[in-house]
């Protein structure tokens, strides 16, 4: 492998010719031996942005030498557009402030522009990886401020979109189903009844609640905590840089993204990263009793609750031929424990800072990102592939209706709800009808019953 | 012990003669004979306003006899006040619904209305616990109902005022040491410069936000389940209950109490519980960075950073006579990690819902109440008897300042980052300052170091 | 409310006359308005042992004036045995070295001590409460010794007994339904036969390895702190009165304690406290499914799978009358919830120590106790209260069985996996059964079909 | 891209001509648009070794045609080995009993031996996927034993060794620093002398401790559930083959693997797995206390503790030049938190089994494999590249030693508790030397204290 020298505080280390990156990604590179993630594209694109405000915000100010204004911009915004995505090798496990990414995007930046300007990789010159690609700023508030980015622009483009998607397939069922009478289950046994619309309505509705809570969280995560530097303080950055790169980054992304007002609190704190976690903690919640619900009640085909006939995947048993399982269900609650568990990963890891710097950033945006990845895109499949074909077994959601015994609660305005407990218990023990049982104890006659409690009358308040 | 007859569905029971309750507590209160929790007095006092709301609703909507109303809010509103909490012995591991504390609710109020109107307990006449006290109600909308009210009543009385007063101390060191220099840290190791005053504003930013998290996490509160009944249709309850009761729980409490649009969600789903529970685990994320901060900076008092001088709680140890520790830093912590598990309990419950019913409401609702009654006192004696008697030791914090190498930072833009690293390598590798440094590498003079590394100069943006 | 003086290393404070405490509970009292939770009285009575095998250490190694050792062990054996709960007012959240309740202890000994020599309460003489009763001993190896030694106790005397007790019930289920057929269910579906002996003996397993587990988890809990003293070395404690301890305490509740070779780690460090709330949790696991399991197969009565009839626990519903519930699977799954979510804080707590003491004990043992006592006696009633009392339904058990489509998984080994997959799916398509489908694809005559697919020869192996 | 065709229960799909897999897979990937992650390469392999396993106890007892044996052998040996990473595309987001990639190696292994004995790809035959390489075989026995096959191996050959290499590191300098003397913390504070080596000690203790969990959380990890087949009643495999099966694996990995006694326990069930996370849990709480420690004690140069001079790893900051950071712990400390947050996951997913079988197997394997993967490689660079490294800063031990006020604690044999107190409270009022303060107060000379306050002699128990 043919190689160059690369250069830097320590001394020089050898790079392979083809790679952009430079001396400080090198050796991280040598030292992080740990696990096999590495930091996601998404997040690769996210800081080619950072930098290319950055030097928006920096020419503006009049902070960068003009003949390498152009060149810069460009290498930054190639990392944005992805074609740098093989140049950022380093992993998830790494220095805590994100530092060795951050140098990383410095130095492929910087190279590309020297690239772009005639020059050599490595000469650090016109264009040097400290003084210019990361000008007026330090790993300690680019990173976090990436950790923004990144995270606003995954729950905007992917999460939301994606629950908005399986909404409007819930809200379908919903609708076509409005008038299917179903008997409800509470503490799983057989209870009132409901329209089968009704119980993908609840669904639907857990799911818009979530699009909700995704939009909402977004608020405390455009506050950026770029311009705090080193420590919070905005040593060496001009004055005004804040806020002019938060508008160069709100141009770009069309997003209203500010400057935190207390830079301390956006580079020593990630509440808003936990807060955001806390975010698809909940949706998670919401989306696992979907996938429970539909399961359970697709459940059979003949020994199950069998009310709803599910759609087959085409997938089968290993060992019992023609086999159908409800396989997106489960791959969704795979997801769901998986959510709640990165969200304590999240916890653990913000609670854990201290002094100026949280140093488990790596850990927290990767999380959060692996979360909004796997949320949405196990919605998405989950709302095409499964709510979509999902029909209703009528024979079956009529004859449980019928034979349900807690249609006697219909009664209670009418004979009292100890006289109805009557009823239900010479029910139970016998085997019978509630309305035989009415009849038989001279409560009511088979008319004054049928009348009472009609399943029909039994879906919404009374009159 | 005396006792009296108390009878309900299934036969009769003893019940203590002085009691309030009737044949389902006592008959729950033998069954679920597990740990020693009860549910809490508040949650108790909500329920008291639960009832007392509906039978105001229930009588504007004519579904009470005239000759009861007066009796039964009185009885309801006892309940409110404090005056019957002996008389809800249950714990909180039972029915997951809470039906037997909302079965004791309605026993009570029964017996005490009766009593009220001249007969003895265990009548249920004229008031019946069931067909009166629980008029168009079921415990599966109405404990969800009081999950909400108690929640929101704990959340404005308690948690919000108990974070407002901490942040009002941190607020005054902020602004009492803005100019009081300090080394900031960042890998725990010593960077550059800033103040006292920013570190502390940092900790009362954080608990700022999570006034904001507070308040805003009350918008999915409001909205409550009551008026779905048994499984969200609303059967048995009169049309416009569900909103009149809204009204009146608004009217008794002063907060904007809505009816839930869809009562499925509401009863089938707890998410807004988790969301709750989402907000205390990341106040408590907060709570734990600034408890650390202030116990390390308070570390000494002769070997540890010892750059805040912490007051003195009159608690020494029991071998080592006169040691003083940080013990409210301690108790706060301990209390931010019992919240991060009550949350995982709240995601795990609330995640296990089916069908038309969560049924583990109560063990939901305790962790939350127990996370907010946590984090509110910790809060309130953090404040009070740790931050409001802080000191700085200013002859550390200067010494500090003097001595840190990465003063040199702020030669950046004047010498660039390479010879900057230069000077530090050789500082470290010799002991010396970054100033002696510099002059041997004869980057600068004497006075030109002492211009452009002030750490006056070094605590904001470059003018 | 008359009052005494108590005076220690501060200064002097007021104390109530009949109260055994001294200064330092007094104030600790004072200083911790946190919560309402005090620590169990189960941990009070394990300090007593503690303090008791102490002072027969020390008498043993002549570190005691001879005077004063049996008026100093009567006391302590006194708080062993439960005499003096009320006199440890202190709550959970405290000083994170627990220092405050051994600082109790030592006053409450010392008072009692004095009282039995003669001399009135808050004299410190002859019996001093640091000087005698925490002779050689410090808060910080004497509080995670209790901690041990009552974990150790709670899960021989409760958790294990508990278990046991649910594993009978199980295994006699197992026993008397060995030969009973139903259908398995595997993603919910309906699959091959099974018997419900084989389902029950399931569970049973399951909850005989958590015995195991529970008995193995001691191991790393008899090793005791005690003899670290201030720091793990040992300062100030005899030589010897380690393992003189250790002995003492075996000898007092006839359990295998020894001292543990390093102290260090047994101060600094609470793994062994992490791994037994590890165990907890697997526990909880387990629990969980055998919960779920016998609720869905219990739901109905007419509408659920209805497999098993639950017995009837003598709640209802307050709007459904007559309403049948699983209500205690619904309290076991609460307390499994509460369990997962404890072991979190107890992970969250033990990672979070420095250097030679773990602060953050008290919300340690408090978690792993409260998990201990929850699912102890959750199981218990589960076993005597659910389990003992499930029947099955033999007329759904026989009609799932007989209409399963998958009983064709029999005749793969005759007919290949290929030709039963046709068959499977013509059943499906038709809605008819296997049989049918076999002889109308002309694979099989009914009489080979009813040969090779009978359910009795599908509950174990091939010959 | 040019495919071939491939048929299954459903019909024929089309596949890349190069790929080994068939229909069921391909379905499979067009499905489970989930994520990024695939099941690891390591648990590819073991599901080579199992399918091999499978395939000699098979031959064994005569189920397999004699002329496939050997290839099929070759085949499942040829996976095993590595050779068809490649061919195992499927995200971890499958279907919950990892059929989806029991599938796909019946698949690639029957069409790697067609292809051995003559047969293109797709024809299967002679060798039939399901018939053959399946054989008595279901996933849903197959994969629970895949998931113990490679996490027993992963621990052996991966955690216990890695865990080993960090224990002698810490024991090296445990015992090179065993007579350095350094001041204690307790509650971060001063508190009395100890050695340096008795605290790097307490570090090789706890992971000593580690491996012997690691260790024995094996032997739930040996039974295995092959042989149960489709639900655990072993339905189509040949008496005997389970025990066969572990005997041949037994074989293969010189490991003591046996047949679980209890299918039905080792398929609904997944506590072994959770009881194996919890063990991976305690392992990452004791790594995360070890790594605090270091960087605490290394943090500095001048404003920290200080008394460790770590490593360079030749990384520094992007904006404060030449700035070191204790880059290696950060990297532990984040893996730790992920470890404890899969471990939640884990926990979240086996409690959610139903019936015959847990459905989120994949979920739990993947994590507790991450898990491994983690903290081996994370403890194994953080031994070499930060214990190995370490040096003491002789000075600024013995500085911290020689100040310290708790010197006075090994007084209190000789003085009494109050009296030493006096001393304590005179030094911290006062600022001088505990042993000024008790000369002043007359208590003791200087020689007097000079004897009795000897560091030397505070290192270990009173002779």
């Amino acid at each position: 492998m043919s190689t160059r020298q690369e250069r830097d505080a320590f001394g020089t280390v050898e790079v392979a010719a083809d790679r952009y990156w430079g001396a400080q990604t090198q050796r991280a590179l040598m030292l992080f031996r740990i696990g096999s993630e590495r930091l996601p594209p998404a997040l690769v694109h996210a800081i080619g942005l950072q930098k290319l405000a950055s030097a928006q915000a920096n020419a503006g100010l009049g902070e960068l030498p003009a003949e390498i204004v152009d060149a810069l911009q460009q290498a930054a915004r190639e990392v944005a557009d992805g074609k740098f995505d093989d140049h950022f090798p380093l992993p998830v496990w790494q220095i805590g402030s994100g530092t060795a990414t951050n140098m990383n995007a410095n130095e492929v930046i910087a190279n590309r522009a020297n690239e772009l300007l005639g020059q050599p990789r490595g000469t650090k010159k016109p264009v040097h990886p400290n003084d210019h690609v990361n000008r007026g700023q330090s790993s300690n508030d680019s990173f976090p401020t990436v950790m923004h980015i990144v995270t606003v622009l995954q729950i905007h483009q992917r999460l939301i979109p994606a629950l908005q998607g399986l909404h409007q397939e819930l809200a379908k069922k919903a609708e076509a189903w409005k008038d299917v009478a179903k008997i409800a289950r509470t503490h799983l046994q057989d209870a009132t009844p409901m329209t089968l619309g009704q119980g993908f309505g609840a669904m639907a509705r857990q799911v818009e609640l979530g699009v909700d809570r995704a939009t909402e969280s977004l608020k405390r995560l455009y506050p950026l905590a770029q311009g705090g530097t080193a420590v919070g303080t905005g040593l060496n950055a001009k004055v005004g840089f804040d806020t002019a790169f938060a508008a160069a980054l709100a141009k770009l992304t069309g997003l209203p993204f500010t400057a935190n007002p207390n830079k301390f609190e956006g580079m020593g704190a990630h509440d808003a990263m936990v807060e955001a976690s806390g975010m698809l903690n909940t949706v998670a919640v919401s989306l696992a009793k979907i996938a429970n619900d539909i399961r359970f009640l697709g459940a059979g085909p003949r020994a199950g609750l069998a009310e709803l006939v599910l759609p087959h995947d085409g997938l089968t048993s290993s060992i019992m031929p023609g086999k159908r399982n409800p396989t997106l269900a489960e791959a969704l609650l795979q997801v769901c424990y998986q959510v709640m568990g990165n969200h304590v990963t999240v916890t653990h890891a913000a609670a854990a800072g201290h002094f100026e710097l949280n140093v488990a950033k790596p850990v927290i945006v990767q999380n959060v990102l692996k979360s909004i990845e796997l949320l949405s895109d196990a919605a998405s499949v989950f709302g095409s592939g499964m709510v979509a074909g999902i029909e209703p077994n009528t024979a079956t959601l009529q004859r449980n209706v019928e034979h349900s015994i807690m249609l006697a609660t219909a009664l209670n305005p009418h004979l009292g709800y100890d006289k109805v407990a009557q009823i239900v218990n010479k029910a139970f023990a016998e085997g019978t009808s509630p309305k035989q049982a009415a009849i038989d104890l001279g409560f009511l006659t088979a008319e004054e019953y049928d009348r009472l409690a009609d399943p029909r009358s039994m879906l919404g308040p009374r009159p």
